[in-house]
């Protein structure tokens, strides 16, 4: 095993190698105390994510490579959730002694990778030694225009959302079920989840919207989140939802399309509420804000689906209950 | 065990009970995707350190409450060797299942004292399951005046230290010995140690102030740090070497005071190049740059110290295997 000095060269030797040009405000990265990043902007974002051994991925699922660009992707969906522009990110690994060097680089090649995709220099971070590897990633945006916050959405706003939902989840379920051939582009889609930044900055530019928030958890909970944030409810129209291209697989696999839809976490597709649609922007609306600080799903004939009586809704009774708005 | 949400909103409870005053520039804390800055300087510096169980602390020595201050304090070790002014910190906690809500929130309060002490609001953070219990905190800073790097020590100037040496070393000894009486301030100090922001920014305001690192990790390991950044070396003074109050009591513990003082670590002081003495600032001259690339330690006699030969340097072999400066 190379010393921990030796491990932070070949780090920064990874990081640096080919990406020169990334470093854009960057004035100070790895090597020095902290990192250093011009203040171009009027406001900063921050937002930390952790991605733990065993809870969050499994070797077994995922190269380190694709661990490394995940984990990073991730943390950064919640800065297009806010409508920032990523400028730079930090990363804290805790490492097992058995993680070997090869291991370790092949997690940060990840990373790097993700630098390259989001234009996001990794500035700095912490090795430490622990049992389990886990790796916790700082991201720090800029805004050129207003943050995008959850409260805010009005009464009769729509509710939208970017992509399909349940896309990540039923990949997860195909490769739970080992056929990952049933959903391959599912699979991709969880394993290599993308952040929404482009899209994001689009939303805060645009007066018409008035919250947002990623779907990370799944649709209702991110949506309660925003419900309680805005001190709102909303009826959401389950036949509006926008499947997954292989939605058809899930029965298949034992799931239902819609469940996967309403509850499947790690989407991170944007969830906003607008008075209208977004220009420029590929979008669905899938509901309407309401004053009854409650969540509704119903069906084509307005009748609410009950959720909680319907099975294959992983999170639905914890999230349900968590909410307090039914 | 209280959910997930019930614990993030009894945190977000502890955090700014008593303390909405902290948050200044602070546009949106804990609560949504990301935590919001006023960007009201031209430089945002940012910096990153983990504390994990078992391998940074213990809690035979330390309440978990200290455990949340000591870990703050340390992140925003690296701030003040920067020269920044604290504004924000994201804490991400990964917590065992065995963790009760009350041990949770003790740690918390312990976060919630570093707020106080050092006007840095806790913004935001995350909180993961693990198997084993870590916290790794990000800082943000603004700076005022120019970062104080690593680099840029020039031949002749000075090595200057804050405060004393190799009493935080000094108190670990005393605990692992079960012999906290023998030095309590010592102990105390290790327990609670104290980022050094207020020194830091009398530094970065210097223009005789060259670089600057704190010394966490002792001060042969963070002066090698310093040497090899700005291409030069040191001949430090072992008679100058500013000593704990208590250093007495070393050798009642089996080690020295020199060695203490100078491998020695987690006493958080600041180290700096300086063409003479900093207004204002209390600082030990202990030693002068040097062109040859290497770390001397020298007696009042000029004769060097076979620093590698002497008993009690705990770290001393590998870190010079790792300077590569010798």
């Amino acid at each position: 095993m190379a010393s921990e000095h030796e491990r932070i060269r070949e780090i920064q030797r990874r990081l640096t190698a080919g990406a020169p040009s990334i470093a854009a405000g960057v004035r100070v990265s790895i090597g020095d105390d902290a990192a250093v990043l011009a203040a171009d902007a009027r406001e900063v974002a921050i937002s930390v994510d952790a991605a733990v051994e065993g809870v969050h991925f499994d070797r077994a699922w995922l190269s380190l490579r694709a661990i490394g660009l995940r984990a990073v992707s991730a943390a950064l969906s919640d800065l297009a959730a806010m409508g920032a522009t990523p400028r730079c990110a930090v990363v804290a690994l805790i490492c097992p002694d058995s993680l070997t060097d090869d291991a370790l680089y092949s997690l940060i090649d990840g990373v790097a990778d993700a630098q390259q995709r989001y234009a996001c220099s990794i500035a700095g971070g912490n090795l430490a030694r622990g049992r389990e590897l886990s790796i916790t990633t700082t991201v720090i945006g800029m805004h050129g225009a207003r943050p995008l916050l959850r409260s805010g959405a009005r009464e009769g706003d729509g509710l939208y959302v970017t992509g399909v939902l349940g896309e990540a989840a039923l990949g997860l379920r195909a490769l739970q079920a080992s056929r990952a051939a049933l959903a391959p582009r599912a699979v991709e889609r969880w394993r290599a989840p993308r952040a929404r930044i482009a899209e994001g900055l689009l939303l805060a530019a645009c007066e018409r919207v008035s919250a947002a928030i990623d779907v990370s958890d799944g649709l209702v909970q991110d949506l309660e989140h925003l419900c309680r944030a805005s001190q709102l409810g909303c009826v959401v129209e389950a036949a509006r939802l926008p499947l997954a291209a292989e939605a058809a697989s899930a029965s298949a696999l034992g799931a239902s399309a819609l469940a996967l839809a309403l509850t499947g976490g790690e989407d991170y597709e944007l969830l906003f509420a607008a008075a209208g649609p977004v220009e420029g922007l590929a979008a669905t609306r899938i509901g309407t804000f309401v004053r009854d600080p409650a969540l509704y799903v119903v069906d084509e004939s307005g009748a609410p689906i009950a959720l909680a009586d319907s099975r294959g809704f992983d999170h639905f009774g914890r999230a349900a209950e968590k909410s307090g708005t039914r």
